[in-house]
């Protein structure tokens, strides 16, 4: 079997972390590792499979030689360095928001739409991690029923804004639970510790904030429903790293929550735990650190003109590994078949 | 001036606790002052306004001579005891779930239906916590443009479980803190700390939770809206007072953002803090131990056939005042004006 060099931009983040734990983990034919970062993390070691890897500040120069790249990088420093990768030859699969729009860059949650992989010119997106969680349990309902119109309310974990997000929650709990104030929050807007914060991303013009509107737009994009109506509410909540969403979902043909239930069962990377008489439904702790989306609470949306035409249900999902690291490796995956 | 003889049944509990500090801070007339809890309780002593009051056991006779019963029980304790208190005279203003449905039965909050509370026979219901937050904003929406469907997705307080619920909360987010692991939880159904719990209530046949139902079941009442559509989703999160709600309106006739924040801005007991460029909205930290709902990020529902007619907004309001204790002492001056 062929082997493949491959980096990581942004390798000490909480994503590229995890990113090399699932080349791991997965048993990615990985060749060559090349770990890349700013300058100021440049010469530290991190180990992969028994063997440290230097870290190497990333510029241009230091894809040369690469296959695959996985980036785990901001938007800045993705548009900066990603394209000059392309340019040595390497296929990016990057996790920024930078490419997601772009109509030449495919956006691929792999169980929805892996062909487009195909269409690549160099560069794949990964999308944004609530879009993941939130349209992997609504897909396979798409396909019986036909999606109309999403409105979802996120409850998102602090991983979301990376390690110092989730540095920041946890300092700030510690504080609490000392009976102390706590100080000026550096990562979110306002204290998270014992509170909800409904702003991820800054403000449009239309009230909805940029993470509000992914959903929509990549959802338009990855679901190719170009018409597709998402009205979207994005809340950060003090948990560590699994994202929750109450979703109600319109179809233009029926489905009951039985046929529902029974296409989830189905479906891969989906989780059905909805046993709601013993209390077993998805929830952040248990859903965190796992591969899979898991989906309950599956029930008729009886505020619907027709209910038969719409259900409500909630998804979790550990917004670092399928919300980011997983599924990137999973389109690294379908680039090497 | 005249003044009223007034008990307290479930002096002891969180809302009971409440609803004699909103007496005081109301200044509402109070002659004589009986505070009456489980036989658990009676001998200890309560101060109220400097006076050293004695917890009663509550038993049928310690309701002789009273004018306004305050109920801060549970189900049984209210369906058992204050119909014994309307036997000897007494009005009696319920929070719990025991009589609201019943249609002898005025359910209100007086910003929406006072006029309701004439229509007594010795017992008015105080509404949900969650119905209350959530309508409050709604209502005056209504009155402009006809509301037809509500789509509400809740965080709810650890409050929403009473004293022993706030401890729990308290005491599992120290051992969090400690990087211990959490014993078994008592009061709610899984550890909330750091973590979503999507059920308050029981399940019923159609899926949904009793607390989701009173969302439709309470709303339609209070609003005199019987064929009012609410599809609900509750979640418990780790907040210690004040629960918020993801609403979702669509109404019968158009409202813009701009009108709607007109309209709330007008309204009574209402609070409008929608400063997005200012990341200025309701949380659930600066809304708490406050008597007013408040609401923000109000804007268009781009996902409705018609956006013209529909809206998303978030709410915050503090359960044990608003959504309990001062809507119950709101309506006791109802009684008395």
């Amino acid at each position: 079997m062929s082997s493949y060099s491959v980096a990581i931009l942004g390798a000490t983040g909480a994503v590229g972390t995890q990113m090399l734990e699932c080349l791991d983990e997965r048993d990615f034919p990985v060749g060559e590792l090349r770990l890349l970062a700013s300058a100021r993390s440049a010469g530290r070691k991190i180990d992969y499979r028994g063997e440290d890897i230097v870290i190497r500040e990333a510029t241009p120069e230091a894809f040369e030689g690469i296959d695959i790249v996985l980036g785990a990088a901001g938007d800045a420093t993705a548009k900066a360095l990603l394209p000059e990768a392309v340019k040595r030859g390497a296929t990016v699969v990057d996790n920024s928001h930078a490419f997601r729009l772009d109509p030449d860059v495919p956006l691929v949650i792999p169980e929805i739409n892996g062909g487009d992989v195909a269409r690549h010119h160099g560069l794949i997106a990964n999308p944004n991690c609530a879009t993941i969680i939130g349209l992997m349990p609504v897909w396979p309902l798409h396909e019986i029923a036909g999606l109309t119109r999403l409105i979802v309310s996120t409850y998102q974990a602090a991983s979301g804004a990376g390690a110092p997000g989730l540095d920041e929650l946890m300092r700030q709990s510690a504080i609490v639970a000392a009976g102390d104030t706590v100080d000026d929050p550096q990562v979110f807007q306002h204290q998270l510790a014992m509170n909800l914060i409904p702003q991820i991303g800054g403000f449009g013009e239309n009230g909805y904030t940029s993470e509000e509107m992914k959903m929509q737009n990549e959802g338009r994009k990855i679901m190719h429903l170009p018409e597709l109506r998402v009205n979207c509410t994005c809340v950060r909540v003090p948990v560590m790293r699994s994202h929750s969403e109450s979703i109600t979902c319109e179809f233009e043909r029926p489905i009951s929550p039985d046929e529902a239930r029974a296409a989830l069962a189905g479906a891969s990377g989906v989780k059905v735990e909805d046993d709601p008489a013993n209390s077993r439904y998805p929830m952040p702790l248990e859903t965190s650190d796992q591969d899979l989306v898991f989906v309950g609470r599956i029930r008729q949306d009886i505020s619907a003109p027709d209910p038969s035409r719409a259900l409500a249900l909630w998804s979790c999902g550990d917004q670092i590994r399928k919300g980011a690291a997983t599924n990137a490796v999973q389109i690294a995956e379908l680039l090497v078949k």
